[in-house]
């Protein structure tokens, strides 16, 4: 039962704009240091996953850019969308591959672009997944369980959706995912969508919630499986794939074009999680974000004393808890300011309040509206 | 009795950074549109003052610059300061030229960089300062005043010195200078430095303190008298001048060189102006300002509902109260901001809070004391 790797890298990400561009999503972006996102997200996987058994899904405009950015990934392992269509049709599309390359193949599902501060203990959850993915589910010899890592949340976000789990088992006392637990995995009880902040604190009072963190692990004929109970227009679409992975690649191209152009477009949350009886969850407290905007930049950098951070030829006068970013060795000041956002870029500059920096996203809508297209 | 301009333009203003440098002081920037701040000053004296008789007193490095933006004054009329002294001897300079031209001269002395919005009005005010200045004073009929335009407050500004006149010759129980009140010369009491809070509101409510604004008018032949009388180094290092203006141009540059490196650095107002027995005010209210850094030109310009400015190509969303210039067809994005000013050039961007404009002098002394001239 061998461990393979899916990084899901065909979002655009918009809110990282002006750096994020319809041509160099956000998961190729240096956010943090020399390297890009989707290169931090491989290269946490290696001690547990070799380059050999990691395969990307993204979009077929994106192909060439992850080779370039994964050079160690065998290129025949990076599967090209024909057109994005949510994370249920991506999943599908890996787990076919990688079951007719082995049909015990144990799948860890990751976004390209998050974060991860603690890998040790990253690694300690994502065995315990790993673990309960191959082990039967009690009910059914047959039946493998479909597996998530939730987040230990921190705050009352409502930008995530939680996942609630049946607590039953945790026979410490202190809730799982806490600093000296070992990982366990739990029965889900329910999937909740964002919810308002009344709602997250209550969330977050209550103990048995986590974040969704969109990290799946699970054997790749269990998903099927599951795709074919609870998604069958996906699963359907699909199922040709079976038969072609391992003839020639021409081959494979025509039936993913056909399998995209003939299923649905729905999230692997909303078409299976929410709706399979054998979901478990391991809580997880490795530092995790999900990158998502400029104020988790600011968040997860290292600050001055003032709380600013300054990434190129940047100069804070009388500043406090700001970020900025140069380009083309052009000087950014800031005077006077408090809690901005600001990215330069060769072309544009967004200077954006640290509490509205989803707002970015409404920008790129509107420059792709207004046939501002260069800056899309 | 002739009357001529003196535009003072030797200043740099650096408060706007980044658009202001030292190769290319405020007086010659567009802030407001096509035309440059000293351009719109020389435009606004045409229908009372001749080109042939405008003068402007500026650095000799900025000497070509005014020549390029002024090219209807001949270029005998500009006048180079070989080093920066204050107003005292740059208005010594200019007396002793116009005095060696004509004898009677009257001169209207004004900053290179200031905005009137009712040019009109600034006519009549300054028709009546003229009359004040070619009227001798009561006690001998040899001598003249010294005028002065002061600005009726309209807030309790504690950025500019004030003057205080005697409101004793006010017949029509009426501040003067106010809407429909004939401007009036009247005495002035004391010049006050720039006061605190507390006492820029005791100033407002007195009704009789005006701004002082820079703008001067008197004979050539009282201004040196004024100076022999009360800065006689000044006019010392000036008086050989008198000899000399008719003569060759060339002899002309090497005196004024002389009296340059012999003046002491002085301002027409701690010089002359609070020292002298015979100074009279003439109160205006013309829209003015003194344009002093980039909050007022957000202040000053015409803005949308949302109390936002933008020149170039701005997208302002969820923003308010904010100003922002583009350059080089660079796009500025401003998202979730409150009371930004955003200002960007080819090779620097300034974002700054607009109570805090005044600092970016600060960062312009930071730059220069770091060696990062090429932005200076």
């Amino acid at each position: 039962m061998a461990l393979y790797a899916v990084i899901m890298a065909g979002g655009v990400g918009s809110r990282f704009w002006p750096r994020s561009r319809r041509a160099l999503p956000k998961q190729f972006l240096d956010v943090f240091d020399e390297a890009s996102l989707i290169q931090n997200t491989f290269a946490r996987l290696q001690p547990m996953v070799t380059p050999e058994r990691t395969f990307v899904v993204t979009h077929a405009d994106y192909a060439a850019t992850t080779r370039e950015h994964l050079p160690a990934v065998p290129p025949a392992n990076i599967l090209a969308e024909p057109q994005a269509r949510n994370t249920a049709p991506c999943i599908a599309l890996a787990a076919q591959r990688l079951h007719a390359l082995d049909p015990d193949a144990v799948m860890v599902v990751l976004p390209a672009d998050h974060r991860i501060a603690n890998v040790a203990r990253f690694h300690e959850v994502l065995r315990a997944a790993v673990d309960a993915a191959g082990t039967p589910v009690a009910a059914d010899a047959g039946r493998y369980p479909l597996v998530t890592i939730g987040i230990r949340p921190t705050h009352p976000e409502t930008g995530y959706g939680y996942i609630q789990f049946d607590a039953d088992g945790d026979t410490d006392g202190t809730p799982d995912g806490g600093p000296g637990d070992a990982p366990v995995a739990h029965r889900v009880l329910t999937f909740a969508e964002k919810p308002d902040l009344a709602t997250a604190e209550r969330f977050l009072d209550a103990g048995d919630f986590l974040w969704n963190s969109g990290m799946f692990i699970w054997r790749a004929d269990a998903i099927l499986d599951a795709l074919a109970e609870h998604t069958p227009e996906v699963a359907a679409a699909f199922a040709p794939l079976a038969g072609v992975f391992g003839a020639d690649a021409s081959d494979a191209e025509a039936a993913i074009a056909e399998a995209y152009a003939a299923t649905p477009k729905i999230s692997i949350d909303y078409g299976v999680m929410e709706r399979a009886p054998d979901v478990m969850v391991v809580p997880g407290d490795f530092g995790w974000s999900d990158v998502g905007d400029w104020r988790a930049v600011h968040e997860l950098a290292d600050k001055d004393e003032a709380g600013n951070r300054g990434d190129g030829h940047v100069i804070f006068q009388d500043t406090a808890h700001s970020y900025a970013r140069s380009a083309d060795g052009r000087l950014l000041v800031l005077v006077g300011m408090r809690d901005a956002l600001v990215v330069d870029t060769g072309d544009a500059v967004l200077v954006c309040h640290r509490d509205k920096a989803q707002q970015v996203k409404d920008v790129v809508d509107f420059l792709g509206l207004h046939g501002m297209t260069e800056y899309v």
